[in-house]
């Protein structure tokens, strides 16, 4: 490289320390917003917060940031980590920019009136309530869709930005396999008793609750010296900066499960921004490849490791010490009850098996909305039928129906199928884990989780954004993302369960 | 005013905003390190924070900022928040710019290097290894002194920063009353027995500590709906913006005292920020009106409202129910040991009699530096001599002697004489206080502590920086600043409480 090439990038990097700094602010102010604030403070807050973005939208979509993509793109012959922090940098800019300005100040509008309609509408059950709301900002992302490139299939564009590669081609073919498969163990599944759950209804101080997470999220390899782990309403985690990966969860004193899983599933996403490349700062590559790949490590911890059977063998001494009254409830018993199977209306509270289910509904609605040319009126119809065919259950309103999430309200469309795509991309990295450690069952429960963590810190975290999914997945596996491993994975788990 | 005037007005307040949602951002992120950061994230914090620091730096420096200053500084006939507004900034703006920025960065790197050898100096009580930054710091501060306008008293450029309006001719003048009556009446403590404090040297459970803390703190009037109690290894106060004005502490569990008077403390600096008129937001007054005056209002919660026996009539009863101990331990006997005095070498550690002679101390030795000529060789002595004469106490070393106190380390020369000048501020204010309401104590006894809190929203918290402190203590009581209301109310206690 000339002389010319090394200076360019290092004023790019210090540029890029700038946003990194700005976004680091913001990112604090917000933990600090869920975690802290106290009621009077939040106005200002928001105002603060408001102000920062701005200042960040400025820097990213600057005259300076212009040209230094122009540059990088054009030096073909850069070492892979320029080339994609160059790649990145461009297709952000371009979301932004193509969309004029007046525009998405419109749509920020009309988004922020959206979600105090949702608001209102979940509330009451009532969908007319957001309809308009809903319409306006479907008809905002057709537009957007048009400036970003339109073709015959809009929806592609919006879930190119959540997960870069993938299409409805690719989503219909994968998504259509999996949901087959879930249907049919689910079907099942029905035939069969469930399993005794009565000795997880029982009181569960929480001060036990938090120790045992802390524990297990110690045993994870998640790093307290550079995090924390808080309460908060949602749980979730965010990266403040280098070394400052938080997470939060919040307790219930009648439910053993949830807290201890949600600590699970973010434990997962932090493990992966903690084991990022440190020498990747200031590139915009030190963060996760794509919503889905940080969706599959969360589950992966959630659901591969945190519902197995070695986890328990491992976790579950632990437990009983913590909760006495599991005393004399065998572990396999318990390892029944933490996976036992319900269809039901809620996404958030789905099982394993049945999780994906509730995805692909979403991922339907939305393409019929984007490409099927569906009427947002027909929608809590459309919506309703899915549920019956596929999970065998009705909503008896719309707040547990389409109003469920808050997603839409926030104009997020094509971000939901990255939560399936997690489940996916996860099972396939579990069958090469298993490949290079045969013996890593046993070795979990015997309480070595860092052999999973280390794995995956060098097979997939380390590269933060350096490839897009699609490649990081033919790197780890040595094939492009398919159905068929977590196909096989819960064929194998839930038949088993289940005895079919 | 002229419409232009209006438009010029709006448009500067807009421009403060900003400044306003940098300052609280840096505020949120400097608690949040103060309180929460795991190890791995200070680095990136700290670099974070010097971002945010140089681009509000830009902003109070700005053309525009200068444009603003001289059109609202030529408006003589503006009202008094536009004047007081204009000045404050024409001040900050000035002490800014009129040091060369080179000479200013070459400070920062002193400073950086200063404080690293203050810390080493401490540990090791070496006070050769502060010395030579010692004399380069007052080598910059000689150097700054002429930049803002020199003069036979030079250390009056110093200590108007931290008090508008405040010289060594009318702190000699206060100083001085004040230091022969304290020592005057140390002489005579001297020779009575210390009283009973036996049943201090007891366990106090942390949690019941917190709890009486929170339990004097809502008395007070410290709103919880706009702040927060938290712990950190330094107690301090800090605003993060309209609404969140917050407050920590630290625990001891072999003292009571320690915990409790930190947080009346503390919580005297946060109701004044809580009872600003919000009106004043966005004018850079919605803040104290001086270091000296912020102190005055701490030190009034602490000593004047929180040392006096009708403020334990009102608490004893509660803190016998936190610390059964204490049954049977008169309230007089409590009264009695939380206002014992004893000379000691360390500031912090001081009782409300002798902590002004530190601070008296502290600013002739900064005095005689930078008027009088003093040589850096000659500060130990200089300083001991002083401990002698006035506490009747030596330092073994210079770790108990000059280098107890980090301030110098952070140029921080003129500041301490805002500590005393606290306290005859509040003497001053009590006395008005009292004659406005002669059934005080009374009302204080049944617990009634929101009567203080109003009479000082009223009189001194609600105006914010609109007032400079010599006109502000005025306006309150009607006249000058005088030494003689805290040195009445040393004696009148004092003498009491000794039998002198």
């Amino acid at each position: 490289m000339d002389k010319d090439f090394n200076t360019k990038l290092n004023e790019f990097k210090t540029y890029l320390k700038d946003v990194e700094y700005l976004s680091g602010a913001i990112a604090a102010l917000y933990w600090d917003s869920r975690v802290n604030i106290p009621r009077k403070g939040v106005a200002f807050r928001g105002e603060t917060l408001g102000y920062l973005s701005a200042e960040l939208y400025k820097k990213q979509t600057s005259d300076a940031m212009r040209d230094f993509i122009e540059y990088f793109s054009a030096q073909a012959d850069a070492d892979a980590v320029t080339r994609a922090m160059a790649d990145r940098a461009k297709r952000e800019y371009d979301r932004s920019m193509k969309i004029p300005e007046e525009r998405y100040r419109a749509y920020v509008v009309a988004v922020s009136a959206a979600e105090a309609a949702w608001e209102e509408a979940k509330e009451k059950t009532d969908f007319a309530l957001f309809k308009p709301h809903l319409e306006t900002l479907i008809g905002f992302n057709r537009e957007f869709i048009e400036y970003w490139g339109g073709g015959a299939h809009g929806y592609d564009r919006l879930l190119d930005y959540f997960e870069p590669g993938f299409t409805t081609e690719k989503l219909d073919s994968v998504f259509g396999e999996l949901r087959n498969a879930i249907v049919t163990l689910l079907n099942g599944i029905r035939q069969k008793p469930k399993p005794d759950d009565s000795f997880l209804k029982s009181k569960f101080p929480i001060d036990a609750q938090a120790r045992l997470s802390h524990y297990a999220l110690k045993k994870m390899g998640y790093d307290f010296e550079a995090g924390r782990l808080d309460v908060s309403v949602h749980p979730f985690t965010i990266t403040l900066g280098r070394g400052d990966v938080r997470i939060t969860t919040r307790y219930y004193e009648d439910e053993l499960r949830s807290a201890l899983y949600s600590c699970i599933h973010e434990g997962g996403h932090a493990i992966y921004e903690q084991n990022i490349d440190p020498a990747l700062a200031g590139t915009m590559l030190m963060t996760g490849a794509s919503m889905g790949i940080h969706e599959s490590q969360s589950r992966f911890y959630e659901n591969l490791i945190g519902r197995s059977r070695a986890f328990w063998e491992f976790l579950y001494p632990e437990t009983q010490k913590e909760f006495p009254q599991l005393t004399g409830v065998p572990v396999e018993a318990f390892y029944k009850a933490v996976n036992e199977v319900t269809p039901s209306l809620i996404r958030i509270e789905a099982d394993e098996l049945t999780y994906s289910l509730h995805i692909i509904i979403r991922y339907e609605v939305e393409k019929a909305i984007f490409d099927g040319g569906a009427k947002v009126d027909d929608l809590p119809a459309l919506w309703n039928a899915k549920y019956k065919e596929y999970l065998g259950v009705e909503p008896k309103n719309d707040g547990e129906g389409i109003l469920q999430d808050t997603h839409w309200s926030g104009g997020e469309f094509g971000y939901f199928p990255s939560y399936a795509l997690g489940n996916l991309y996860g099972a396939q990295i579990l069958n090469t884990m298993k490949k290079d450690m045969p013996d890593m069952e046993k070795r979990i429960a015997s309480g070595d989780l860092m052999c999973v963590n280390n794995w995956l810190k060098e097979h997939v975290h380390k590269y933060g954004a350096v490839y897009l999914p699609g490649e990081l997945i033919e790197k780890v596996t040595g094939e492009p993302l398919s159905a068929k491993y977590f196909i096989e994975y819960l064929n194998e788990k839930y038949r088993d369960l289940y005895e079919l």
